[in-house]
């Protein structure tokens, strides 16, 4: 997929977001929702995406749909470093296939990085579901 | 550099804030300053960084100055997709050096990919300044 084109409906979030395909939220309000990412590349990896705006990526979001999106990221990062207590933490965006992007509804990724742990390959492997329960519960605690 | 800590008012973006040390200007306002990255991982690399928040990552910075560090980070983007064409776009924000981040007041990196590229490694090779001068011309027509 390139950088241009039309936006698909029937894309994976979008589906989240109509309730049409299940995930684990972390936390929703009318314009952005963010969830654990199922194919995580570490431990904690969230995704956060505006629920209003059919954007498939940085070119195309309304900026005031962006701005919401990055407070929740903001919150979340810190809600991610205050329960999992990562060395690091990385922010990022993937515009195009040959960026990255494998889902064409804009999202940012938070990706906790831990002392000599290397990065999963994005998109490879799904996590364990009593995992991915567990560490919601962990998360939605301190939201 | 873990994720807490004090911010360095000597770290090399707060020069260049102050007018100390010298960068390829893209954009500037009174709240966010864009330019090149020296040392690029690709051809457009740009960065853009708050300027009055004294802030090292995402967990300590001002809400309102990140959204309007994610305004001209769109503003940006679509300006290197126009000028340059490439495949795709990366952006990115590194927290904490495990994450890879190297200098330590919070910027956001617009990262063009193009086809059959791979990426080059962060901060280690300086990039031609004739080369950076004449990339700065090309963008600047687009700003």
């Amino acid at each position: 997929m390139s950088l241009h084109g039309t936006y698909d409906p029937q894309n994976v979030f979008a589906q989240i977001i109509r309730g049409e395909a299940p995930c684990y939220t972390l936390y929703e309000d009318d314009d952005v929702l963010a969830f654990l990412d199922i194919f995580p590349q570490s431990y904690g990896h969230t995704l956060v995406i505006p629920k209003r705006s059919a954007a498939r990526n940085i070119l195309d979001i309304d900026g005031d749909a962006l701005a919401k999106v990055m407070a929740v990221v903001q919150r979340l990062a810190r809600v991610l470093v205050e329960e999992l207590e990562p060395a690091g933490v990385q922010v990022a965006q993937f515009n195009g296939a040959p960026a990255g992007q494998t889902v064409f509804h804009i999202h940012m990724h938070i990706v906790p990085r831990f002392e000599g742990e290397s990065l999963g390959i994005h998109a490879s492997k799904k996590a364990d579901p009593a995992e991915l329960e567990a560490l919601q519960a962990r998360l939605l605690k301190r939201l």
